[in-house]
């Protein structure tokens, strides 16, 4: 099996990314192919020492920017490492596609390149949300369809506890509607018609662990293991987290330096938080999954360092090795039978 | 000017109500007038001493209960002291109605016994959202029209600017979208043609003091004064901060019993912490507004205290001796022309 790995994306490429290639490669056996400019990328690989063997360069003309408008990008730019790495992994030269460029440019080129997965009408991209207590949550989606219809919901709870399950190894994971009420029949149309649909799934085809509508507040307490929402429910979702933990952050910070917080107390507090800041860069648990593509795609942090890089590649492989994608595709021919009326 | 209040409505009434007001009417000029069972008022009015020409009784035999469907409920009990109190504003027997009782039930009870101002197509229920480093924004809507139209984005955005400007005293409020990101032309088509309404009242009518789309990240540090979300947004903003807040208190006890902090650095903390953890309960700046209804109506926390009781009745009087509903009603005469062709 093979990772290729977008050597372009992100704010610390190519040498970043390469360091982390370097130091994830000397801890497993899978081959890493890294696209992108080969020169600059040789230059960085110069500084360590590496078998040859396990990591290759693949050489891409383009870089497609972190500003760039997606769709044009993808379409103009078809020699970038983000499209020629999605594009090898189309013709099967490699098993998983991880990149820390520009986010909707990488789910455009997913679509685009690769398919939807046959009975998967939306992607979304799932991001791991810390539990302040310890493990995580896994938030589907986290912005890619900010409007959904009730059974891009459905097909989202159904892509996230396969994977919640195969890559993050949470064993029957429950799945939450995130909603104004925990009741059934509270929040929009659309709510109210996922809910019957995620009931129907569990009732009828012993699918989903589905618990029902779970309470914004219940979230930072792991109340579900996977969370579903649409994606601009899920972006504010974890924008409000980061916010939050930023100028919590900031606030420990002004009682120690006014003296009123011990350095320890500060530290301890700190470091707990820390997950909730930058919560797109989980790369412990492998990186934010690109679901509803034909093809295993992780999405880094544009900020990814060197050790972000290694653990991403490190904890995704699970992702590929798995086959659960193909697992996905399975799993989902029953979608429409349970959208059926809607 | 003469204060309606509920004495039925919340968990600790009529007792921390009747308190209340007996606290709050030392401190003020106005009448105040307790609507519910009368024998039981009485026997708490018993307890203090005051004023009977400041603090009167208005007899209501029937309670809505908080568990209660709204709709059902204003339309079943008449005789309950939450619906004889709007009838009383309604008659102008009183020019505020402040209730800790049913959310639901003080909604639709307002809209169907004052009426929506003209102008208005949806109510909101807005609140005030504490800033870490000191003062609030005020959110609307949070959570009382889950489903909206841009009409009714602008709405909220021309109330909430008015009510924040005369009742909250800030000055030119800074009016937020909250989206996606911070681009012209982000998020859903609603919000898309929302961003268009608010951007023509501020340029073309010189109304909003709009800056445009804000990120769910910016929120706590107080990027805008007024930020602009329909209900279900705005209540998952509400929901995950309390959320959140909660956890990080739990954190900080775990700290604390550990030996880890200090009594000094966690109680600071912890006091930082307590208007984020308790959102609805904003008493200090005068309770929720229901905005778009004929009349000024306050919604208290379920559980409010008599010093939250007391809080809400002195500092919301700014609501009516404004005329802040009137204002609101001669603001709104624009907001059709504004929409127009919507």
């Amino acid at each position: 099996m093979r990772i290729i790995i977008d050597g372009m994306g992100g704010d610390n490429a190519p040498s970043s990314i390469v360091k982390g290639a370097v130091d994830a490669s000397v801890m497993m056996k899978q081959e890493i192919c890294i696209v992108g400019d080969e020169r600059r990328i040789r230059e960085e690989l110069r500084k360590y020492s590496y078998d040859p063997a396990k990591i290759t360069v693949t050489h891409a003309e383009e870089v497609i920017e972190s500003g760039e408008a997606p769709v044009k990008a993808v379409r103009a730019k078809k020699k970038s490492s983000m499209v020629e790495g999605i594009g090898m992994l189309k013709k099967g030269e490699g098993n998983l596609f991880v990149s820390a460029g520009n986010t909707g440019a990488l789910m455009a080129g997913g679509l685009f390149i690769l398919g939807r997965i046959q009975g998967i009408d939306r992607p979304a991209l799932a991001v791991t949300y810390p539990i302040l207590t310890g493990g995580v949550s896994l938030l589907v989606d986290s912005g890619a369809t900010s409007e959904c219809k009730p059974n891009n919901l459905l097909e989202f709870a159904t892509m996230g506890s396969i994977y919640a399950e195969q890559v993050l190894e949470i064993k029957k994971p429950k799945v939450g509607l995130v909603n104004m009420g925990i009741e059934e029949g509270k929040g929009t149309t659309v709510l109210k018609a996922a809910y019957e649909l995620l009931a129907k799934s569990r009732d009828e085809y012993g699918r989903l662990r589905f618990v029902g509508n779970i309470e914004a507040r219940e979230i930072p307490a792991g109340v579900a293991d996977v969370l579903v929402c649409d994606g601009f429910v899920g972006n504010v979702i974890i924008k409000l987290t980061e916010g939050l933990a930023l100028n919590f952050f900031k606030m420990i910070k002004t009682e120690l330096n006014s003296g009123m917080l011990s350095k320890l107390g500060a530290l301890l507090l700190s470091n707990k938080l820390r997950g909730l800041s930058a919560l797109m860069d989980y790369s412990e648990y492998g990186g934010a999954p690109v679901l509803g593509v034909r093809g295993a795609i992780v999405k880094m942090h544009g900020s990814a360092d060197a050790n972000a890089v290694k653990n991403t590649i490190l904890k995704g492989t699970a992702y590929m090795e798995k086959d659960v994608v193909k697992n996905m595709e399975n799993a989902v021919l029953e979608l429409e039978e349970i959208s059926a009326g809607e």
